[in-house]
């Protein structure tokens, strides 16, 4: 006798959907298809050989390695939260050791908020469009999303403080080149946002996993520094998540969260009982690696993205039919296009993919409310300029014909 | 003005209680203790030059290190689901594809388990005592435990029968050399066990860390084994967890689940949620090395281990006062100790560390109602035989002025 799954599932389960952009990515493997879709780092920009050394580095003792192989602190490896510390300090952005933690990426970071933080019929906020995989991390935890409108600035002012007044657990944002819109808050905009949370009592969750990545433009303050700024110097309201995935490599599931000392402590909770702490080889050479080569590396990529956003801007200037509009970022991965209502972005992937060898992500996904239907998100990042102007010809070939 | 963080904490965080073991473990480093504490494998023991070689390969082609070190697929990486496949099958477990998921060790599968079907107030059924870590996974989740004791052969029947009773949403087991108190159910148990559960449709978690580490007697088939048997050949009410921490090494965080392809898919969509996916390197690299090596690796950590376990149920049998009692445990990497009533094992243990520079772990920690307090679980795992002779020694000194 089988047990009745579906009625030994909890509710939490139902807010869970597939995601498109994991499906998408099986497209990339495809040789035939330029695809926009995955907004993944350029594997031939990864620092590779610093890498390889530090591994090797690890393996030229055995108590070295016994150390790097065996169980570690939940809290991390503890020369990468000092660096950490550091780099956050950088950037004026405040903690000590008790006030990091680190986490396989940044996603995790998303995952463990949304568990400490929302309970079932909670109000959470999040902007219209926001990251997809927070909405997958937030969901399971069954909030009602509150979805606000962005304008040029960020987050629109007046719907966040209707939101604020609805009593929500926290606030969610990409305040720097956000995934999927490229859109950056700008700084009259972050202290209004500060202001009106603090006012409502009411956390800022800052993710900011490409605030690295900036191409034009003056570096803006994060919204924990400004936090830091307006509380003694201390992290206080905000909880920042940072990653390495895109600064040096995702698949070492190296990322870290910053807040308060009561709410990490929380968190190291979580942590310990989730998956005891992160892959301890892992982390001392993601420590090795950024201590030698982080700012160097930096550049490299900026120079490298920064040509790639060129050439899918400047392919926009040329291509795209009349009634198209698109972001210009300053920084990141993405470039976002609003194709006029009535196209159906899910549609249009389908007839990409067919006709024009093409892919992206439509951009209903970035929405909590599943709206957005005729906006589709392009990540420049793993296609070189040449593949990026080819591909955007015959995506513009098609949205002529859809328009 | 700051946030009211005690305000905004979801419900699901009161369940969660810092771990004994985890700040036990910092004991260790000290080098005038003689620690039974950490349930942690000797790194003098871990394959490093294997898995040196392995992350050596990586780096020998750009191509092959670009790949290792990208996002990858949720559900992990296919070669080393295959192994697992055909590991599985070897011990009658059938399973395809989609019937196994890569996670961080096996804790993440009971953090998932937790996560997937435990609504607040839903009965769960545990034995007493059983494992810490399952409890602090669980825990957040807000179950209501039904913690049943245990008999020579395993969890009591009449008690495991009146607690399916009350349909639980799931009994949690692990049936070869508990963590904590070695002990292994018998085969005519595991029957029982099936048979019962079955019949009130209540599925069981199988967690697997030590059943490849046994020193005497005869292995014993797998619940899931027994599960598949029963039906028709397919993994059916079974969830199985395992891990290569103990096997292999636990800082690459490899572990796996099996279980009922709907299972399965639900559990993807959580671990995608959760941090996307295992570490693609570290997953590459642990399939490199079972591949070559886990059968030759296996022998010998079951020789070395063995001497450690036969040297502390010697010194046990030398040094044990009147009234003591212990488990002796076929394999696995824990002695139980049962001191007489009245003896608190928290108090023991502070004394043990202060005035016998020995440390164990109160047994009291691995029962979900917190009896158990004249319990103390040692680890022979990183000990050496003379060491652990002398351990012993002192910890039985301590006893007698105790009990």
């Amino acid at each position: 006798m089988s047990v009745d799954w579906g009625h030994v599932f909890a509710g939490r389960v139902g807010g869970m959907t597939a995601s498109e952009i994991r499906e998408l990515l099986k497209l990339i493997d495809r040789p035939e298809i330029i695809s926009f879709a995955g907004g993944i780092p350029d594997p031939d920009l990864f620092p590779s050989s610093a890498i390889a050394r530090a591994y090797e580095k690890i393996f030229q003792s055995n108590s070295g390695a016994g150390a790097a192989l065996q169980y570690s602190i939940t809290e991390g490896y503890t020369p990468l939260r000092e660096w950490i510390c550091d780099y956050m300090g950088g950037k004026g952005v405040n903690i000590g050791l008790d006030g990091v933690l680190i986490t396989n990426g940044s996603q995790q970071v998303l995952e463990f908020v949304g568990k400490l933080l929302i309970g079932p019929g909670d109000k959470i906020v999040v902007t219209r469009p926001t990251y997809l995989g927070a909405l997958q991390a937030f969901s399971p935890y069954e909030p009602t999303y509150l979805s606000i409108p962005m304008d040029e600035e960020g987050p629109e002012m007046t719907a966040l403080t209707e939101a604020l007044a609805q009593k929500p657990k926290f606030f969610y944002l990409v305040p720097d080149f956000q995934n999927p819109n490229g859109t950056t808050v700008t700084l009259a905009r972050r202290h209004a946002i500060l202001d009106a949370c603090e006012a409502a009592g009411v956390p800022v969750i800052e993710d900011t996993a490409y605030c690295e990545l900036r191409y034009d433009g003056e570096h803006l303050p994060l919204l924990a520094a400004l936090d830091c700024e307006r509380n003694g110097g201390k992290l206080t309201n905000v909880i920042f998540g940072g990653t390495f995935s895109k600064t040096m490599v995702p698949a070492m599931r190296v990322g870290w969260v910053n807040a308060a000392p009561e709410v990490v402590n929380r968190l190291v909770l979580m942590k310990q009982a989730a998956d005891l702490h992160a892959s301890t080889i892992n982390q001392i050479v993601m420590h090795d690696v950024v201590s030698q080569i982080f700012d160097s590396h930096l550049k490299l990529l900026r120079t490298q993205y920064k040509e790639r956003r060129d050439a899918m801007l400047a392919a926009l200037e040329e291509y795209a039919p009349p009634g198209v509009t698109w972001t210009k970022p300053e920084g990141g991965l993405f470039v976002w296009i609003e194709a006029p209502e009535g196209v159906d972005g899910t549609e249009l992937l389908a007839r990409a993919i067919k006709e024009a060898n093409v892919a992206f992500v439509p951009g209903s996904a970035f929405h909590a409310d599943r709206s957005g239907k005729n906006t589709l998100r392009l990540a420049f990042s793993v296609t070189k300029p040449a593949q990026i102007r080819e591909g955007i010809r015959r995506l513009c070939g098609l949205l002529k014909t859809a328009a």
